[in-house]
């Protein structure tokens, strides 16, 4: 181990010893805040990263769980530099962005060069080379609320995908109008990525009220260039973690329940709603759970680097393939701290008569029914891809996406009120598909 | 003139002609949008600032203003530079903030300390030297919203004197929680002072999420140090223009009823509600007017470097001393860009009669009288203090301090429909007594 990472795992460990939490309905909320408030930003890879890892040791442990213990894995990591984006004459003002996770630096000189408008990944892709080639191109895509963030999944594809498409046509670099629904002045960061054989080109999102103001500079002034700096670091293959812990079942300790969230943060909120919020549900699930004594093992997992495309869950798909079967259900709670509107399954048709069991005791929190169709979350869709059932508790997420991924994203976002019906509607299914017997696969 | 400002205002001369608005209900808009979107952000004594200069001018001459001018004022120039705060060992994350107006940099490599915290100003000048020096202080009070925005005047306080009460008790630095209603994570710049012979320290406002979050750290572990940088610029004196119109009155062109706003704005929104609103009510007020002939004079001032400490205000009120008893009336529109709710006044006993004719036709607009103790807005008051009548036409203030001051004053931010009520109320009283013959000093 390097020496700065000794030092800083002796300083930590000494200065910050685990305060025994109440095991209590407040227990999701005291864990988000202490994780948000002593760790804070946590992007995979960093010094960060491996305090938050150590801060979970510690909690699970404090929190009387049988096993603790964490599973390596190699990423690629990234850090962000500064970055500064300028409109140039006559306008001569700076305007609010963040770079996208992945992206490349500019020169050192940055580049300078003029814009080019488009409203969705599509006109990009049909646009001429001649209207790209040597611009920096802007999708201004805008993106409505709505309690399932559906519309999310329609305007990612600019974040995802719109270096490369920018780039096979000739431009310089390429900015996007953030992924969010805010019209607060923050830029919404988030993975990118490139393609094999096309130039990598930086990417970065500017806001909501940044994207507003550059296409009224450019229904002024078509011709208006733009100076982008940005010197982010790919600094190469690190190590991060998933944690696990579990509590033994006391009648089939073989069959696995696992309930999970993500450990890592985007580095600029606190990574309060996304996704401290799910740890701490997770988490006092099954502590809350353990005096119970339930027959199945429940075993959490906090993934690591999920925000860089689901890395931690794919190696723990890749470590645990063998015992996979043994699986009996998973669930992921990365949506927030919105209350459960919804119970989502992807189970076997047999099991979903048990699975309107559970749901009859969730109504009482306001929790309807929902379609066979879950995914059960980001990185639990990788177990679900390999024949893991699955479900969701679907949470109000009106709100998620005026936070997630920005600066905004801290602990007084959460409602503790909203924060505990999770956990009462985490009990209820943890509790329920621990102690049957019945297979979730059929 | 220097070569790069004559460059620039070439380049701006040459690429935005301003447009010619239609003189209707939303030409307070327009010119809002216009100063936000084509100027930008405008520090006073900045190269923005001679650009708002040249786009009041035109806009001024563009609506058919019979007399533009500027009256140029010397001021002492700040420039914001960067800055960071760092939390040391065990938590290791930085907090979001934004140095003071006026503030002094840190030595190069910064100041490294450890925090001590006051829930008011008050705690702080009460305290023993021994609690304070070689401290960073920290000032975490608290803001609460209400229409009027009372709760600022209580709370700046510690913004504008705090770094001087700090200093006397032998502080290294001074941080204040925003002196902001919003919990977005936006740090509340404004001005702040020092005082001769106490030592000048750096001061800063940290955002509301911030302060939360540092309260719980020092919660946690009272002994944590903060690491501060800050490179603000102090450049020395430079010239900074009011910028002042009018329509010649038809049949009493030596009385003069000024309506006003400020020009400059802070530098890291677009200042749309601190003021480019109010720049935009007055100029269309006077320009709507101006086919009416009204029979006083209208003066519209566009006040430059209100943000500094009125200093815009101070050299109109010094250099046009000997003709302030032909100023009938004075009023600014400086409060965001809220409906009016309120007609406030601040002249003679014997006025209020033809006051309270005003407010029967500003009633349908939902507008009620108010008391006769009105300041007339920021810069008007150094008016009112010679003895020029006001009033101000009481804005929506509740969500003012959500985004003054912070990058969130944005265009966005301003409701057009309540700007047209805005510029209907100042139609109405502004025609009221430019028609007139009522001596409101009486």
């Amino acid at each position: 181990m390097k020496l700065w990472i000794s030092t800083i795992i002796a300083a930590f460990s000494l200065n910050v010893q685990a305060t025994t939490l109440p095991l209590d309905k407040d227990l999701a909320y005291k864990l988000v805040e202490s994780l948000t408030v002593e760790v804070g930003p946590r992007l995979a890879g960093s010094e960060a990263d491996i305090r938050s890892v150590i801060w979970a040791e510690q909690h699970f442990k404090q929190l009387g769980f049988d096993k603790v213990w964490r599973e390596p894995f190699e990423m690629l990591y990234w850090e962000r530099g500064d970055a500064s984006l300028r409109v140039g004459a006559p306008f001569n003002q700076a305007l609010v962005l963040t770079a996208l996770g992945g992206s490349v630096g500019t020169p050192f000189d940055g580049i300078t060069a003029q814009v080019v408008m488009f409203n969705t990944l599509e006109e990009l892709i049909a646009a001429e080379p001649s209207q790209v080639k040597d611009r920096i191109v802007f999708i201004n895509h805008a993106l409505e609320k709505d309690i399932r963030g559906g519309f999310y999944g329609q305007v990612v594809g600019g974040r995802a995908r719109g270096a490369v498409e920018a780039a096979k046509l000739g431009a310089k670099a390429l900015l996007i109008r953030s992924v969010g629904s805010s019209s607060n002045r923050f830029a919404h960061t988030g993975q990118m990525r490139y393609e094999e054989g096309v130039p990598r080109i930086p990417a970065a999102a500017i806001s909501v009220p940044d994207a507003l103001q550059l296409s009224k500079m450019l229904s002024r002034n078509p011709e208006v260039s733009l100076s982008l700096q940005m010197n982010n670091k790919l600094p190469g293959t690190v190590t991060s973690h998933n944690v696990i812990a579990e509590i033994t079942g006391s009648k089939r300790p073989d069959e696995i329940v696992l309930i999970s969230a993500h450990l890592d943060s985007w580095d600029e909120g606190t990574g309060a709603l996304d996704d401290g919020a799910g740890v701490g549900i997770v988490m006092a699930t099954a502590a809350l759970l353990k005096q119970e004594k339930p027959e199945r093992t429940i075993r959490v997992v906090l993934f690591g680097n999920e925000e860089g495309g689901l890395i931690g869950a794919r190696a723990y798909a890749a470590r645990h393939h063998q015992q996979l079967h043994k699986h009996v259900f998973a669930s992921e709670s990365d949506f927030g701290a919105g209350r459960v509107w919804r119970f989502d399954t992807g189970m076997g048709e047999q099991a979903l008569q048990f699975a309107r069991q559970i749901q009859q005791q969730l109504a009482p929190l306001g929790i309807a029914m929902g379609p066979n169709t879950a995914s059960g979350g980001p990185d639990v869709s990788i177990l679900k891809a390999q024949g893991v059932p699955v479900a969701s508790l679907m949470q109000d997420g009106t709100d998620y996406f005026d936070y997630h991924h920005t600066p905004n994203d801290t602990l007084d976002k959460i409602d503790p009120t909203a924060l505990r019906q999770n956990l009462e509607a985490w009990l209820i299914m943890t509790r329920a598909i621990a102690n049957s017997s019945v297979d979730l696969r059929q």
